[in-house]
């Protein structure tokens, strides 16, 4: 079944990747009108997911795989937003002349088929298989098994929006079984059909990826991210940015997990941050110099460094100025985004320079590492990968590019 | 061993990647200067190589591990052209304000820590160094063990030149045994200092990297690479390219291995092509059609179609047309270079659409894929990739790029 998949896919491929953008809109409006259409049989579907998997779940995974009115809404909405994106296909990313007369253009192509492996959160089906067709690669998702009746309920509008275009149904094609045996195929048996995969959840679903694929992967890893209270911060700024990185929400990957705070700092800042991020419902886990501040800051451990809670636990250290906290961030960072608060511009600068992670702040909130607040749009996540897409992965970062040479006979010496 | 070199290449680069353009471009010229005055000694060196490994050799073998002086003077001009290119480092790619007064920039950074694996190419040493460095990345350099001696020799250059400009040595480090467990390490247990892999050489080398890597690969695979006489072509001009593609240096990817000719055309163009290639040296593997032409012609096999012989041979197929050509190019190309020949504008740009080749040309030899030849400067290879790096990887190709955001204290609503 898998591979019958794949080849599926590996035709409606060509298809796409020709397909001129009014036909690839008319497909995004056409299933974000369906999916509006059929928001009972998807709210049922729903509720059937919900019911068999609830003995299971978290309350987070319970609310990850929960749809309602307004979050079918937002998915019809966003289907029309990634319509409204530039099609990148097509763009001429360079054009030059050779001494010969040869003339080069690099322009921008589809990768082909990419295969999507998410955790139970339904509205990445209508999601990913957008920001796939906008970007002209057929798409193969694998959503999480619990919310395989949802999944199938939305994907239904997806084939409906590419059949009312003309476009080929298996130009999104649903892995129609909550086979586990299928993501092993998926990820390393189908190599001549999948040209990249994008595995989008936790630790867990991203080890298992990097053990066995045998195609290449866009990985999105953990975001352990930290805010470094410079010396020269402005006070009023770094509290009102710490407060946001870490409490406006928390389960996102762009929320600091860390705070460091310059120990030449730490006198005037340390205990109006901590004792503010207390009062603010957050578990305080600091170290030595950050537990005399206040009763209630929990002992961090060297496992504190290392985590990404994404909930409303931060842990706080003092270091001995910027250097330290480069190398802090070297150390235990996961090269996604991290944030300075400085009046200094050198100091800035140096950080910026310095910070090897896919977006680092200057006096900004970390909350900010999202495709659409960078004004590129949707995004299918954030990717600590340094090869090929690194931060925000949307309709551009989905694409290749190929070398067209327009010649008049000439041969090489 | 291979920990201690992974430890040590990350550390250099940390340095590499702050080093400024004119750091990197002084240890390029000193390790020329090296090479050129310790000619004597990497040419004692080489010829150790060349008696040890004399008897398993081909001669083609024999002839990419042997050096003289005017190869190692190449080498050393070669160190001094990536000099001369533009440090790729520190480029802004874009640069946008959003509403919120946040300044955003795209810049380009080094990879980090390169892992290049090759076949016994003393000259590929000297080559991939001075790309990496040029481009801020450090390297652990694997050559083909035949190739050792001749590769410690030209690695001491490098590595005097590195130290002459006040850089680390470990910048640039060869694996300094012919075990061959050190590959399947690099592949599989450096995933924490190597972060991405360049593999250099035949299809098994190439099949043990996909089968083991557990770190990114920038992959080059074979050249099958096409020309295509459509019905349109200019007679005198498919005949000049076609020699060009196929003879002019058999042993390079972006040789043609296959001519396919249109039905169309075939009758006043199939017999002069063919004859041509047999009158040059070549042997021809045609189909039916083209065994009718010349007795000399030798039947084409099934294996013929997907061959890439490097050598003095072609397949020649006659086929229905533009569409059809495409077809065979999709089914038994390796995503390489293929070129078109037509005067029908129309033909050329639906072959230049529809080839989903890195390099995809009309009316100009394939031989012109290369990354000199595209005035890229020096490269490592042409990747065959989709993802990340396409077509010549030179030190563009060698980099990622990170975001730098500059706020004044933004939080995100």
């Amino acid at each position: 079944m898998m591979r019958e998949i794949g080849r599926a896919a590996r035709g409606a491929a060509l298809v796409l990747g020709q397909a001129p953008r009014a036909q690839k809109d008319q497909a995004l409006h056409a299933a974000a009108a369906a999916l509006r259409a059929d928001r009972a049989a998807i709210l049922a579907a729903n509720e059937r997911d919900r019911q068999a998997a609830a003995p299971g779940l978290t309350a987070a995974m319970a609310d990850r795989l929960r749809l309602d009115e307004a979050r079918i809404e937002a998915m019809a909405r966003g289907l029309e937003e990634i319509a409204a994106l530039e099609d990148p296909i097509g763009g001429v990313l360079a054009d030059w002349r050779r001494p010969n007369g040869m003339r080069i253009q690099r322009v921008r192509v589809p990768i082909g088929v990419i295969g999507i492996i998410y955790e139970s959160r339904p509205n990445v089906t209508a999601d990913a298989g957008g920001l796939c067709l906008k970007s002209g690669n057929a798409v193969i998702l694998r959503g999480g098994s619990e919310s395989l009746e949802s999944n199938r309920a939305i994907h239904a509008c997806l084939e409906r929006g590419l059949e009312a275009a003309g476009l080929p149904a298996s130009a999104i094609q649903l892995v129609p079984t909550a086979d586990r045996a299928a993501v092993g195929c998926l990820l390393a048996d189908m190599t001549e059909y999948v040209d990249v995969i994008v595995p989008r959840g936790g630790k867990a679903l991203i080890e298992r990826v990097q053990r066995e694929a045998r195609v290449p992967v866009i990985g999105h890893l953990e975001g352990i991210c930290h805010v470094y209270v410079d010396r020269a911060a402005d006070p009023a700024m770094a509290r009102r940015i710490v407060l946001n990185a870490k409490m406006r929400r928390t389960g996102i990957c762009g929320a600091a997990e860390t705070l460091l705070v310059d120990r030449a700092g730490a006198p005037a800042q340390l205990a109006p941050l901590v004792r503010m991020l207390l009062d603010a419902g957050c578990e305080v886990r600091g170290d030595a110099d950050c537990q005399r501040v206040d009763a209630r800051v929990v002992p961090a451990t060297e496992a504190d460094w290392n985590a990404e809670y994404l909930d409303a636990i931060i842990a706080v250290r003092v270091v001995d100025g910027l250097e330290a906290a480069i190398q802090h961030i070297g150390a235990h960072g996961s090269q996604h985004t991290d944030c300075i608060v400085t009046e200094d511009a050198a100091a800035a600068e140096r950080f910026l320079a310095r910070v090897d992670s896919a977006i680092v702040l200057h006096n900004a909130s970390t909350q900010f590492a999202d495709g659409g607040e960078f004004g590129m749009g949707a995004e299918i996540g954030i990717s600590t990968d340094k090869l090929h897409a690194r931060g925000p992965v949307g309709v551009e970062q989905l694409t290749s590019y190929k070398y067209l040479v327009r010649g008049t006979g000439q041969t090489r010496d």
